[in-house]
């Protein structure tokens, strides 16, 4: 049996309690969580992490989201089986969860108007609808991958003087957001309210999508980022559970919507 | 034993034969082939067809679409085991395959230019893109529905005068599209060649993406249409093969790309 040495400053202590999926050499791919610098095999709590990915977990719904974290807690502060037990150095992380969809918002007011600015130069950088509801678009669901995985450089048309020119994207940028990962669906046609958002929503990663910003600045009018931001959006490969935040809580800065 | 009878004037004659997805009652969901008026049930050509999609059978390739196909003609232009067919009115048809992603493009000029006139009136329909790259965005893939599934109209925030109101979509619009299903993947960050379309595409659907033209008009700017098209897109669902198309090609209308 291990017991799992936690360090006073690890980002990964007893409250955190971060799903992923891993293997190690020659095993196929499961759930873990991460503990200070140990990962630990789920497949010992219960049979849904032999999954390959967190959907049927996900699937299950909030209360065994309840359930299921209080027995991890259980498990990973007293003595664990050897055999569950992994540093983190010797695993190799997946993709935590197969994506269905994928909506990237832009919901910071400073990050909409600069981006205004550079897209939009000379004009008013906030557009009338921004104070009104959340403006967002659906990314390629397909090109989100782990971090750590390699990037391609695209190419693409850009804007040219008298014609575009293609080539790879001069304009690389990168974007530090975080994604909410929706567990459970809803039915076709019934909106979900703003207070069910605890309910539905498994937990948050860290999101980085990349954007092209020659490519988009040509080929985004009238019908949004496309081939600009699809080649790849890099995701943690842990998710922190929603239930792990409660204890994080602060004031948000104040927002004057209309 | 069954003779299918195809009358001479059925769109479902030998050189179609299109996939579908279907179940009788009491029988779980499995790939069946359309025939004039019957349903061919294709778990006696392969067991890949008892799959509850045709993503399985399309993930094996071209090569395969080839070579089943043959089957399938010879299967149905022959002798059919009783137990294979089904009427088409007697079965309950699902969705097809699961979609990954979905991308819709407006590539007619017409369709483009009506469209310009519609949301940016006074100004040039066309964007200067729109004759140098194919512009599209991403769909919902979670609420692509076969035809017949009963549409719920969306609410959402519609521009106002002083300020937008909130409430049902009046300006409800229906878009007759050709929707091409992509069967096999490409690995990120590789390019897929034009000329690769044929080995790619398994086939193709008709395609109606339900459009809330007010909700569209006042969230697009400028990432793109979201909910004003996010809340279905119903296609057919019988899957037509590319292979079925080769003899019906016909000129197309000359296009002048920049």
């Amino acid at each position: 049996m291990t017991r799992i040495d936690i360090p006073e400053d690890s980002l990964f202590g007893l409250g955190n309690l971060p799903y992923g999926v891993f293997s190690t050499p020659g095993t196929p791919p499961r759930a873990g969580v991460r503990v200070a610098d140990t990962v630990v095999d789920l497949t010992f709590v219960d049979d849904v992490f032999a999954a390959p990915c967190l959907n049927p977990f996900m699937a299950q719904g909030h209360a065994r989201w309840v359930e299921v974290r209080a027995r991890i807690l259980d498990l990973v502060s007293g003595d664990v089986p050897d055999a569950a037990v992994h540093p983190v150095d010797s695993v190799t992380l997946h993709m935590p969860f197969e994506v269905a969809d994928y909506v990237d918002f832009y919901a910071s007011e400073h990050h909409a108007s600069n981006l205004g600015r550079l897209f939009r130069p000379g004009s008013e950088p906030l557009m009338p609808n921004w104070k009104h509801l959340p403006v967002g678009y659906h990314g390629r669901a397909g090109t989100v991958v782990p971090s750590g995985t390699d990037i391609v450089r695209p190419t693409g048309q850009r804007k040219g003087e008298a014609a575009p020119t293609f080539g790879g994207s001069r304009r690389l940028d990168i974007e530090a957001e975080v994604g909410f990962v929706v567990g459970t669906p809803s039915p076709l046609g019934s909106p979900v309210g703003a207070d069910d958002f605890g309910e539905r929503v498994f937990g948050a990663v860290l999101v980085n999508d990349w954007s092209a910003r020659d490519i988009q600045a040509w080929e985004y009018v009238p019908l949004g980022p496309f081939l600009g931001k699809s080649f790849a959006t890099s995701i943690s490969p842990w998710v922190v559970p929603l239930l792990a935040l409660d204890a994080a809580r602060v004031a948000t800065p104040p927002q004057t919507p209309e």
